[in-house]
């Protein structure tokens, strides 16, 4: 049983935090969408659940962590009622809110993978899904405010990487019986300091090779 | 043991009715997308079930109902052939479809509160999942049409609200031992009216304050 | 316990056979839609498992074989790499992939049938999930990309009618106690025929009834 990271009360902290900045992206985009107030609440709510939602149905862990704790429900409603009213002065900080959304990408790289791993999946699938649970949110916001996911597209930075490295240095401790509050801090700050550094210098991933220049540019 | 809010036969019709009427509105709208008499048949069945499915899984409940009652199966196809054939006349008769629709969305709220507290959840995700219940199947219509959910859209008329109205009855029914027959009875009808009031009206939710003149206009 | 129509091996090897070819058609569409090398892989994995991945999720095959099965995991990944590398000659043997596209739809549609019925479900819930399972994949590819879905389109060669057919000749077949690899073979064979004659003269489904000039052409 690896599933506490840190102290109970650490962990839910933590993880309430990272639900708290996922909403925050997701209650502003419903708004640049023009969304009503009950749009940004949904939007909200399915980028800051989607994720572990995705893994927890995976793993067979039903009914998911979403519904079964109050506060990740409450939570998600709390950041579209900031936005709601306060959004032009979030928008202003967005690069505070680009740092949260790089600490949630790592916390939850990490303690998804680990969580898959205590269900008994492989380490290849306990990784993968510790990578679904960092970026499903975003996914699935993304295709309800029927945009084109920013995880796929090319012109965006890196935000995949970051939470592949950190759920692979987890998978690797796991394997080599590593896996501390130490060593799983570690894993979530590389992901962290990784995106706000793909984030500061704009890194990219590669397009396909030799590309037609009759390929459609978005 | 809740789930039978009524006699299991009356309940089962019921069912089947909400069905129908959410089948409607799928096959409507993909024929003003121009889909073929296949694509009609996928969003009746998606927009019939897809909020049951999603609270079937989110609870646990595997097969979902959709997949273990033939009726339930059965039902979207008829109103998807009902379409194909006679669209041009179903579009005539709109104004008696929604307020079929308006029914199901009381029904289902209420009835998918209770069915997820019967599984074990908590008041506030009960009435979480019976509006997931009401409303997912209409979600999952527009994502799979490439449309903006319109439960999203700030222009247009309350939908969701009458939902969350039904589904709070209902839950407040359940807390103070009060659920009968009579009152979810009430609580599906208060639904339904506010629904109907809200088209009649023409309710909407307030969009974010402040929006500023930048913000694009969908 | 029908699950292996043929030996494991044989069974083994067809399946990520399918798996590789519908990776290939969700990389080309990553390409086309100009995704960056992430991208593709997503967009490969989803295409390739998500039709087994709803499936899984409907009957209770928790976790699915795309997360315990590393051969389902990895085979995706080098179809992105292949299509990453080598597009235009991927792309220039269009034909060539449509045959094996054809026949990975023939392949899941019996086998998703077949499992759905090993996990206890009706004849027609089975056929449904059958169907599913073999389009659903390319459902999700489009949903991500944001395009609408070409199975619901009307100007697209038949792609469900063959799997419905293939899924049909399987229930029949279990229903007669008559499923035998020679009875599936017959069957994966015939919807991969189906597919293949659809494409030669290109099919194509009706779409409603006395649609008005007003109805939108897309």
């Amino acid at each position: 049983m690896l599933q506490q990271l840190f102290s109970p009360s650490v962990q839910h902290t933590l993880d309430l935090v990272g639900i708290f900045v996922f909403a925050i992206s997701g209650a502003l985009l419903a708004v640049r969408k023009n969304f009503d107030v009950f749009g940004i609440a949904v939007l909200a709510e399915v980028t800051a659940l989607g994720g572990g939602l995705f893994r927890d149905l995976m793993i067979g862990a039903v009914p998911p962590a979403a519904f079964t704790d109050l506060g990740y429900f409450i939570t998600p409603l709390f950041a579209a009622l900031l936005v709601f009213f306060l959004h032009p002065h979030v928008e202003r900080i967005q690069a505070g809110v680009n740092v949260f959304d790089a600490a949630g990408l790592g916390l939850f790289c990490v303690s998804g993978t680990v969580k898959a791993y205590d269900y008994g999946l492989s380490l290849t699938s306990s990784a993968a899904l510790g990578l679904a649970t960092a970026v499903g949110g975003g996914v699935l916001r993304d295709v309800l405010a029927n945009e084109t996911p920013s995880l796929l597209r090319w012109d965006r930075d890196l935000y995949a990487v970051p939470a592949i490295v950190g759920a692979t240095i987890s998978v690797l401790c796991i394997h080599y019986d590593a896996l501390t509050p130490l060593t799983s801090g570690l894993a979530i700050v590389t992901a962290f300091v990784l995106r706000l550094l793909a984030m500061r210098f704009h890194w990219r991933a590669p397009r396909a090779w030799n590309r037609r220049s009759t390929v459609r540019e978005e």
